[in-house]
C-alpha cells in the first residue's frame, strides 16, 4: 500500500532522463529575422507527451508560451478543406513534397498552385481558401478552429504578429503570384495578414501535444471531448505532414522518425502517431533547415526509444474475437425444467457465441468472417456480441449486414446483442431489428427457445399451477410427505413485478415456485439499471444458497409475472431432522443434486470464458 | 447447418463486384519499349487480397505470370540494408522524393547520389550495393531474397530480360554517371546486367500480394512462416514505398491512398497496409506517370471501400487490460480450510490480478502503468498475466520493468505468469526471474501465502493426519457417530503421483482426505499437458459431485504426496438413511454448505471474467 508517498511514472523518468540528455547540448541559432523572436532564450526546452485520452506527460518549459508559426499551417489546412471540399483545395493547392526550403518562390508549371500547403505559397493559399462566414473573419475563424485543437481559447502575440507584417515582403511577392496565377482571387492584403496574425498565435508546448493528439484521436480534443476537425480530413492533414512537414528534410523524416509532423521556427514541433498520441517538443535554437535542433532529435529518439513509427507493425490489429463458446458451455440465466435442459445440454452446440472485442474494421473483422463462414456447417444459430466492441467502422458493418444474408441462405440465424450505440448504424447497414437483441442472455434466450421449438415443443417453463410432486425439490418425496407438506407450507401469492426477497435480509425461508416465474436481481454500485442473475419458473426452488449458509440475503427476487409459492421456514426445516428424517433426507439429498449441477455448469462457464 | 453448400465469403463478393466494375474501363497502354512487354494482354486483370495471417482472397487473372518490374526495386533495397547496414547505403542513395520521372538523369548536387532508391537510378545504385557473397552472384541472391517475399521459387523471363538488355542504353548511361561518382565502385556492367534481371524477374498477382503481407508482417511470410527481410528494415522498406513508390504520383498517392506500394511497368501494383494486410493487382495497360491505370483505381477504390488508409485512426490500439479483479473474486484451484479461506476472503482485494491482452507496444502498456500506479495505493500484491498477449516489444518489456522496480520502493510486490517465449526478454529487460511463476494459479498461490503469512501465520493446509472430526463434511457428527463412521469407513492410502480417480470411471465413492494432498486433473482434448483443476488439503472432501448426481468421474485426481483417505461407499450412504438419518442429515448438510459456498465462488468468479 504505497498511498503514503506518491510514485514517479517510468514515462515520466523516461522524459526526464531524454530532457537531461539534450538540454546539454546546444546545437542551432534562435530565429532571428524578427526582433521579437530573436528575444526568446535558447535554453527554453519542454517535452510533452499526450496519451489519446487526454493524459499529459510533462517535462521541462511546457507551459511557456511562444509562437505557433509554421505548425498553423497544417491545422488551417483542415479548416480550408471544410470550408471547401478536398476537390477544390487540391485543385488551387498540391499535394507533391518540392524537395525545396520552405520560403521558395516555387510554383507548379502550368497551374501556378503551389506544390503543397506546407511552403509558405501553399500556406498563404489555404488562408485565402478560408472562407469570412457567420460574421467573423478568417483569422477569427483559424483562432476559434485552433482553440479547439489546444482545448483552450489561443490569441495572437500582437508584437509578433505586427513584427511579421513589417517584415513579410517576400511572403507578399507569393501573395500577388499567387494572386497572379488565380490560385488567390481577391487583393492579398488581407489574406497576408490573416496568414501573418496565424502564425504569430502564441501557443505552448503542451498545446501542440494536446493539438497532435487531437489529430491522433480522429480529430476529437481528448480533453474536452470536442470535435476540433471533420473526422474524413483528418487524413488528409496527417498525410502532407508525413511528407511535406519538415521542409525539405521531410523524406528523411519520415524514413527516420516515421511520424507525421510539423515544426515551425518559433522552435515548437508536433508530432503524431496516428490512433495513438501526440508529442510536443519545445526548444527555440533551429537548425539549418530551420526546424527545432533539440526537437528533431527528441523526436528521433523518443520515435525509437518508444518504438513509435508509423509502420511499426507491433501495433497489428488483433482479430476481434474475445470469446467463443457453445450454447451447452454457457446457457441463459433462465434456469430450465430438467426435459428441456436435457435439451440445451444435448442440442446446445448448434447455438454458437461468438463476443468480439475491440476496434472492429477491415482488418479485425474479417477473420470473424472466416470463422462464421466455418461456422456455418456446424451451427443453426449464431449470437456476436458487441458488448466490448469500443467502436465498429461502415465497413465492418456492412460486411456483418452481408454475413447476415449469407448465413440466412444457408439457414443460420444469425442474431446480435449489446450493440449499445451501434443500433442506428447497423440498422442503416442493412441489419434487420428482429435479428438484434439487448442482451446476450436475450439472445441465448431467444435460441434456446428455437432449439426447444425445433426439439419437439418442450416448453422453457412448466404451465399453469403445479403440484408439490412435481417441484424438483420434492421429486422423491413420499406420497404421505408430500401430503403432509401440503398441509405444512404456508401459501404465498405476488403481484407483479413484486419484491419477494430483498437483498440484506435475513434468510430463514426457502421457496418453492409454484406457478408463474420470478428474477433474481443485482444492481452493481454506481449502476442503475439492475442485473438479470436468474430467472426460475414452476417447479424450482429459489433463496437456497443464503438458507443454506445462514448469510443475508444477497440479491432481490422479482415476481415476473403473478406467482404463488411455497414456504419451507428453517424451523420446519430443522424439525424435520428430528420428526421426518426420510423426508428431511429426501429434500437435501434433492438440493444436493440441484446445487451440483449448477456448480458443474458454471464451472464449464468459467472454462468457457477462460479459453 | 450449411454444409451442404459453400458459401462464398462477402469479401470475395466486394472483389467480384470491384472486379467486374474495372474490367469494363479501358484505358491506359500497354508498355511497349521493349516488344516482350508489349506481347501483354491488356484485358488481364488480378485482384488479390492476402491478411497478414495468410488467407487470400483472388478474383481474376492472379495465377497468369507477368514481370515484376520496377515493384522489385523495393525489396532489392531491403537485401542492400541488410547487407550494408542503412548508414552506408543512405551514404550512396537518398530518401527524398524527387518529383521526377522513374527514368530522369538527376542525381543530388555535390553527392551525385540519387535521390532516392525507387527512381531507376536509385535502383540501379541499390543493386551495387548487394554483396557478391556465399558463393552465389548478385541476381542468385536477389532471387532468392524475393522468392522468400513469395513464398515459392522464383524465375527470370529470359526473354524479357534479353529484350530489356538489349535496349537498357539509357540505364547504361545512368549506371556510368554513377560510376562516376563513385556511387557505384566498379564497372558498372555487372551491376546493370543485374539490374535487368531482377526486373524480369516472374510474378503473378497473388505473388505480389503474398509479397505485400509479408511487409504488413513483420517481414515473416505469413504462408512458409519464414522471415524474408530482417525485421528492423521493413520500416525502410515501407517508408521508402510510402513517399517514392508510385512516381511522380507520390504525394497524390499517399494523400488519396494512403497505403505504402510500389508499381511496376509490367501491370503488378504492389500495396501494403502495415500490420494488417497486403494487395497485389496486375493490368498491364499504363496511365501516364508508368503505373497500371486500373491498378491504381483498383487500389484507391478498395482503400476508400474498405477503410484501410494508412492514417485510419479507427485502427486505434487498445488499452491491453482484458480483465482486472481481486484476489477474493477469483483465488487459486487450490481448496483451503476454513479459517485460511477466511482471511483470503477478508483481505483478497490487498491482490489485484490484472490479465493483458493483444501486442503490447507503448500506447498499448501504458494506460496499464497507470492503472498500476493508482493499483498500487490499495494493494500488496500484484499479478500481471500475459497469457493473451500477443506480442511485447522490448520498449513495453523495459517499462514493466521499471514498474516492477518502481512498485517494489513502494512496498508492492509485481509477479507475472503465463510469459510462454516471453521469459527469455523479460530477463534480458531486468525483471527477476523470482518474479516470474508460470500459470495465473501459482501466482494466487504465491500471492495468498504471503496473506496468510501476514494475517498470522495461517497455513493453507493442516498438517500430518487428521481426525475425522476435524473433517469438513464430518464437522456437525456426534461423538458417537464419528465413533460408527471411524469403525466402518475403510482407509486407503497412496504413493506420490499415483492416480486416485480415473476420469470416466464410475463413481460410487466419496472420499474424504484425511492427509496429504490430491490435485484434479484434466487433460483437453488435443492438448498434452493435464490442467490443474483443483487442489484439496487434508480435511476435504473429493469426488462429490458425480457421486452425488450419478454421473461418470469427469476427471482424474492425482496424489500430490503421499496421501491418506478414508472412503464412503454409495452402499453405505444409502443405508444411512435407514439406520443413522440423524448422522446422514448431519453429513447432507454439511455437503451442502460446501457446495454452495464453492457456487457462491463461482458466480463471484464468472462475474469477474464478464466485466
Amino acid at each position: 500500500m504505497a498511498g503514503r508517498f506518491p510514485m514517479r511514472s517510468p514515462v515520466l523518468s523516461y522524459l526526464d532522463t531524454l530532457h537531461a540528455r539534450y538540454s546539454g547540448i546546444k546545437e542551432g541559432k534562435v530565429a532571428d529575422y524578427i526582433p521579437e523572436l530573436a528575444k526568446a532564450s535558447p535554453d527554453a526546452f519542454g517535452i510533452c507527451l499526450a496519451t489519446r485520452d487526454g493524459h499529459l506527460y510533462e517535462v521541462g518549459d511546457t507551459r511557456q508560451k511562444f509562437t505557433i508559426q509554421s505548425i498553423s499551417k497544417a491545422l488551417t489546412y483542415g479548416l480550408a478543406l471544410e470550408d471547401r471540399g478536398e476537390e477544390h483545395v487540391l485543385s488551387r493547392i498540391g499535394v507533391e513534397p518540392s524537395g525545396e526550403a520552405f520560403n521558395a518562390i516555387s510554383l507548379q508549371e502550368g497551374t501556378g498552385a503551389p506544390y503543397n500547403p506546407m511552403i509558405n505559397a501553399g500556406a498563404i493559399a489555404t488562408c485565402g481558401q478560408v472562407l469570412v462566414k457567420d460574421g467573423q473573419t478568417r483569422i477569427q475563424r483559424i483562432i476559434a478552429y485552433l482553440s479547439k485543437f489546444a482545448g483552450q481559447k489561443l490569441e495572437v502575440d500582437e508584437a509578433v504578429y505586427r513584427s511579421e507584417s513589417e517584415t513579410g515582403h517576400r511572403n507578399r511577392a507569393i501573395g500577388w503570384l499567387l494572386r497572379n496565377f488565380d490560385i488567390v482571387d481577391e487583393d492579398p492584403h488581407d489574406i497576408l495578414e490573416t496568414y501573418f496574425q496565424q502564425c504569430a498565435i502564441s501557443v505552448t508546448c503542451a498545446d501542440l501535444a494536446v493539438m497532435a493528439a487531437t489529430l491522433a484521436n480522429r480529430g476529437i480534443n481528448p480533453l474536452t471531448g470536442e470535435r476540433a476537425i471533420a473526422q474524413e480530413y483528418v487524413d488528409n492533414v496527417l498525410g502532407v505532414m508525413a511528407t511535406c512537414g519538415m521542409y525539405d528534410w521531410s523524406g528523411e523524416w519520415i524514413y527516420r522518425v516515421g511520424l507525421p509532423a510539423k515544426s515551425g521556427v518559433g522552435g515548437g514541433i508536433m508530432a503524431v502517431l496516428p490512433g495513438q498520441l501526440g508529442i510536443g517538443v519545445f526548444s527555440p535554437p533551429l537548425d539549418k533547415q530551420g526546424n527545432s535542433a533539440r526537437g528533431i532529435r527528441v523526436c528521433s529518439e523518443m520515435a525509437r526509444g518508444l518504438a513509435l513509427h508509423l509502420f511499426n507493425p507491433s501495433a497489428a490489429p488483433q482479430p476481434a474475437v474475445r470469446h467463443s463458446y457453445n450454447g451447452n458451455q454457457v446457457v441463459s440465466r433462465r434456469r430450465l425444467p430438467a426435459a428441456a435442459a436435457h435439451i440445451v445440454r444435448r442440442f446446445g452446440d448448434r447455438i454458437r457465441v461468438m463476443e468480439l472485442q475491440g476496434p472492429l474494421i477491415f482488418s479485425t473483422f474479417e477473420p470473424v468472417m472466416r470463422a462464421l463462414l466455418r461456422q456455418a456447417a456446424y451451427s443453426r444459430h449464431v449470437i456476436v456480441s458487441f458488448r466490448n466492441v469500443v467502436s465498429a467502422d461502415e465497413v465492418s458493418l456492412r460486411f456483418f449486414a452481408a454475413m447476415h444474408v449469407q448465413l440466412s441462405f444457408a439457414g443460420v440465424s444469425l442474431v446480435c446483442c449489446h450493440l449499445g450505440g451501434l443500433t442506428r448504424q447497423m440498422l442503416t447497414a442493412g441489419v434487420p431489428p428482429e435479428a438484434m437483441m439487448e442482451t446476450i442472455d436475450a439472445a441465448l434466450e431467444h435460441c434456446e427457445d428455437q432449439l426447444l421449438k425445433e426439439s419437439g415443443e418442450v416448453s422453457w417453463h412448466e404451465s399453469g399451477r403445479i403440484t408439490l410432486k412435481r417441484c424438483a425439490v420434492f421429486g422423491s418425496v413420499t406420497e404421505e410427505d408430500l401430503a403432509f407438506l401440503e398441509a405444512q407450507l404456508p401459501t404465498r401469492t405476488y403481484a407483479q413485478w413484486e419484491t419477494i426477497i430483498h437483498a440484506g435480509s435475513m434468510a430463514d425461508e426457502l421457496f418453492v415456485l409454484t406457478s408463474g416465474t420470478v428474477e433474481v436481481r443485482f444492481t452493481p454500485t454506481g449502476s442503475k439499471l439492475p442485473q438479470r442473475l436468474d430467472v426460475m419458473t414452476a417447479g424450482m426452488t429459489f433463496g437456497e444458497m443464503a438458507f443454506l449458509d445462514g448469510s443475508v440475503r444477497s440479491a432481490d427476487v422479482v415476481a415476473v409475472d403473478e406467482v404463488q409459492c411455497r414456504v419451507l421456514s428453517r424451523e420446519l426445516y430443522q424439525q424435520l431432522d428430528r420428526d421426518r428424517p426420510a423426508l428431511k433426507i429426501a429434500i437435501v439429498d434433492q438440493l444436493l443434486r440441484l446445487l451440483s449441477s449448477r456448480l458443474r455448469q458454471a464451472n464449464v462457464e468459467i472454462s468457457a470464458l477462460r479459453n
